[in-house]
């Protein structure tokens, strides 16, 4: 359920380690410029050719996917001028969400949820530094991502985007990571109202699996999601300068979503403890039935069969008149079958009275 | 249990977005004006006649039903310095009810709470924007309402709410909403005062159903109703100049009923979790008692059995003195019946002493 | 569990609603005024009545029993000044306990618990004015209240209560509630003393309804007392004017109290929790015991009735040699017996290894 | 499990009120005088006795052990300036741990709990007025004590106790009180650890019966030591110019090892808690297992029973060719046990593969 | 689970107590002192060859191994001026992490947690004592430590170490022992994984075993860690001056650390609550199953035996042809297999609307 990617104890902090999944592949580096009236896109090889692009008048997005190599991501630490201690959390991926204010920046650890399979959720760890002008990203994976509609919003200049600082696309970015929670969400939540009737009618293993695995991805996604109302919280009432007013709308409403979700999150675990409680009962309601019907069976007959078993013994009449007269009675074998009746009818009068039938 | 309306991850903030199940029937906009010696109705059809009606002197309400037409809400919005976030929350209705200040106005959501069928409740998102001399709430659902007794009070005249100031209407419509809920829980508490009897005698599957929708429902009358709590504590603190001081101390009464149903929602939570415990209990009891009778009977009748089967072999009495002499016993056939009698006897106060019977 | 008795959502709130099971008999008034040397008894059949008796220099305890008629409590509330919203509260008797300061007086809502019947407790809402010189009390019952033995102290000048003001005697009245809590929390846990034992021996359904009604008593208690620590509180840091420097000493010791019962009342609450796990753990326990006995049994003769069953099969031994020559065989009888003897036995060697005997 | 000793509800509070069990002794009163060079021991009979004792230059410890004299205890309230609230905290000993200051006294009343027999623990109220030179403790129960060790420290003048002032005496007392806390933890640890074992292996009545007493024990030290860290707390921001500066980091010690208990009692809670969820899987394991056994033995031979049943049968072949034609066969016989066999086989392997076995 | 080294009750606080289990060999006391330039480390026989070593202008480790000879404890602690209380601490290792500041010092409590076999935890207690330019550890074990790697970065002078102070060293230290607690949490998180699929096939007892060692262990690891985030806490906000402000960058990565470390215990262990819920299901489903079996086979049998036994009845058809006519039909035998037929095959009908098979 969680990766580990700790360095050794005692090690010195602020070591680089390189994960060990990480491929050998080279990072891809876009940088994404924009003010009010331009827009730029270049993707670059060398982390050389990134000093020239930023021009301090505009807005620059610099994305980078792939942690694999530790120099690149050493000379780009330098650059921008990220404690070593921050560089390292964002290689050492089982960091819980945060956010850190350094002297010129702001490092936010975020994370990236996603299905890797309907029951396991993947999450990717996604590092923000946003500084005066610019916004980093440190994405783990290479390709796709959840951020494509923004870059959208960015070039064709529609929406707040284009007008507003680096703040906000740190907030379009976070909003997008809090956004994509929500189908998640929905999933599991569908998942438990189908288990809803499923659980009550046929409690058998495989819903049972469904249930606890819908208990933990709620437990993986609150893990995942509650720092991030700290985050917010701790960006609305932001000194260090970088969060200018206008943008303080938005983060409230980030905010609030991220509480919805916590709630929901909350309202989804205390539903599945309930259905855990519906699912036990189920189970002891179909032994209970089960058992009544053995219990009515094998009452039922038991002692018929035990009858039949006395009127089958082998005692030999002829020996003496003790034994087993009944046998040659006129009657015998209609009131042995009388008998029977007789018997099987109070049983049934009993389980009703008990209120088994 | 929760409905979803969430816009693409990464769309653009404030998108106003147009529900599905919306219809496309245009909302039905009525304008309710008072102050203290006069009142008036308009129901309009255009945005346009809104703005003439909107005298100074006169306390506005106006009530939007239906969320079908996009571009009328914009109208609105932009009529009465809506933000655009503002606006998309009130389309976007999975909102927790919660309370905002903008510059002069206060935004609040809340919900209405009604049963849909016996053991579904559906919620309605209620917005609220209390203006200087304005309310303006919006409804998702077109036709009754709540709030027909407010009305009428303003109509008449009656009460305080023609001399207060428009604060003091939406305190009416919140007081409204949550009046509302009183009769829920009610009936919910009172389901659950006659499952108490009947988890004790008849541990049913519909019976667990029933105290499981009662769970769900409770834990949905929770999520709606907490945070009133925190929008009318923000009310009675509020420094926005919205609130008059006469209006506090109805206020204060409206935060402690809600405190109340709170309180009243935890007492049955906690109640239903006992039932819970008390339904499995039940069956266990259920299932022991039907396996005292099963094994009651079999152990008595399976030795008996057994000896019936003896007596009832074929070994050849002919063919050895040692085969079966007791079949041709004098006594061979009572002594059987003796047997099973000391059996039997000893059998039963073996369960006697056990305190199975 | 709950009583309701809230208005039409949507009434105007401070509406006094006359409560359906009040009857009619008028409400008893008796005035009680002392000072430090004189000590006068009025019961009053008029609310006019009442005026010429509120003399400045003596302390005043009006005492209202029975809410049938609302005129009179209109009355009485605008001789006293009081808000209309706390009249209502006064006949709204779902009230939740709480202090509500009013300009010059302070509005309590206490709650007298007593028991209805063994598994019942009935609450009795208390409503408590306190002014300047005077307090002013309303129950619903007509007819004895916990309050003799403090009027008693009163007219016999006996202890503090003469010497001190209208404070004081709103803290004996409260102190007095408080007191008659601890005999119910005292017959709660005799009760679950009482089944721990009976629990472990023999855990049938009685019990488990004394279970439940222990821990549904305890819910209901809870919800009263515990709120009546915030009025000890919100009294001790008063200020309001209303409550003397003396006073607090002795509303210390009665917040003292609250916390103790608080405190006995969640002990009570785990070690009814407790006993629950107790009284499942029995069930499945006695279920185990008889399943053991109902295998002990079934397992060692079911072999041996099979056996019996083949030898009593009626294969024709004169048709082919093959078929049940053991019938013939000299010793075939005593061997069987012989067999039956060692299934037996290693079945109890399983069974003992097994440790179930 | 709690004392109740409550005065009639309504009496005048600092009513002294005998407690029922006390016994006709009169108390025995001890005092210890001592200062940094001199130590003198007096026991007295009368109360007139003390006043010429007490030399403003020592401390003074008076102890009184049992509390059958309420006018001893009166005249020694006197005699100290005790509020008459504190002095019946005395004597109405279901006081939860608390400290109170009173004008020129702090009033604290701890408890020190013992084993009574070894599923039942004992607390008696231990109350302390610590003054300027003196402490005055009250003891329930003449005899011995927790303290003699404290008195040999004074008496031979090792360590800091001769050196300060009577706060540091009052802090002796209650580290003491403490102190006895740790073996009988130590005690319901073992009992704990013991249980972990045999619950696994023997889930009998007996060992839910220690578990649950455990669990009973465990919140009575719970509701006994959790007020003491308030208490140690309130000694160590006092303002009241009783405790020394000295005195602080030793408070702040037995503040720590209070914390200590409390976190101990938590975890020892927390595994009492899973150790019954043990039990309760144990029971239902073993049940299962025993199920298993008859399930297995049952289905194996009630499908050969019946078979050797139907070869049983008297149809006569004489009557019809078509009357059990099988009886006849040369190979009936042997195929009868072929056909067992067969039929015992694939039971088995149904159970192999259900892993049953 | 707690190891328990309480003195005796009453006896003097800072009295220095010797464990029973400490052995005789003496202590290992080595000191590492080093500036940015240089690095020295000695190995001591004698307290007294301590102060020579002690130079201002260098940064010095004491660290000292095995608290077994309480003379040598003493002298240091006179050498650093350590308050009696502390040094007890020390040695009574009971003791819950903590931070103390003394006057010219802070006393840290930490403890170092690694496996003693897979199922058990031992923790080894660590004292440390921070000073102006020197820190002073003291391990209850002789031998290998954590610390290693630092002392391997002090010998090469890599990292930040040589270039910062005294607290960068405790740092350290206390940022190996918190690194040395995420294997652990590992090892008990690839534990439950593990169990996650064996509770839902095979809910056996050992299965149960380990399940609940991983709960105590989790229990264990969060008594230790969670006191660590207030140390850190406190080290940040430090005004004792021993502090600098350099190092606050470091602790606050050590905090988060901490804070992650509790959020994965608090994550385990919801998740082993959950897989407790699992394996009751999964024995309850599993005694269902079988039941379901064992209910199949012997309501099918049971009837067709007690059928097959009443034809083996011998009521005589030469005494009256009443007397099982039956017997000597032409086709009675099939009749009697039809009959058997019929009956199972309407029992599996029943059997397969209930949906057990």
């Amino acid at each position: 359920m969680f990766r580990f990617n700790y360095h050794l104890p005692g090690t010195s902090p602020a070591t680089l380690l390189r994960r060990e999944d990480a491929g050998d592949d080279p990072p891809i580096i876009t940088v994404l410029s924009y003010d009010q009236s331009r827009c730029k896109e270049t993707q670059i090889a060398q982390t050389e050719e990134l000093l020239p692009l930023l021009d301090d008048a505009m807005i620059h997005w610099i994305n980078v996917q792939g942690l694999g190599d530790i120099e690149v991501l050493t000379e780009i630490g330098e650059l921008f001028h990220i404690h070593p201690l921050a560089l390292e959390d964002v290689l050492n991926f089982v960091q819980r969400p945060k956010i850190e204010p350094y002297d010129d920046l702001l490092f936010i650890v975020s994370s990236m949820l996603y299905f890797d399979s309907p029951e396991e959720l993947a999450s990717e760890q996604l590092s923000i530094f946003l500084g005066k002008n610019f916004v980093l990203t440190f994405q783990e994976e290479r390709g796709e991502d959840f951020f494509e509609r923004i870059r959208n919003r960015i070039r064709s200049g529609r929406g707040f985007i284009r007008k507003m600082k680096s703040d906000y696309l740190a907030y379009a970015i976070l909003d997008a990571v809090i956004d994509n929670t929500f189908p998640i969400l929905e999933t599991i939540g569908d998942g438990l109202e189908e288990l809803e009737n499923a659980l009550m009618d046929k409690p058998d293993r495989q819903n049972l699996k469904r249930l606890y695995d819908a208990k933990r991805l709620l437990l993986q996604v609150r893990r995942e999601i509650w720092p991030h109302r700290e985050i917010f919280g701790s960006l609305m009432r932001d000194d260090s300068g970088l969060v200018q007013h206008e943008t303080q709308v938005f983060l409230r409403d980030c905010y609030d979503h991220t509480t919805q979700l916590i709630d929901m999150i909350e309202s989804y675990r205390d539903l599945s403890a309930g259905l855990m409680d519906v699912y036990m009962s189920s189970v002891g309601m179909r032994t209970n039935e089960i058992m009544r019907v053995l219990t009515l069976v094998s009452t039922l007959f038991i002692p018929l069969t035990f009858l039949a078993g006395v009127y089958g013994m082998n005692f030999d009449p002829a020996a003496s008149p003790w034994n087993m007269p009944e046998l040659n009675l006129r009657f015998g074998y209609p009131l042995f079958w009388f008998a029977c009746l007789i018997i099987s009818a109070s049983m049934l009068l009993f389980f009703r009275r008990k209120k088994w039938i």
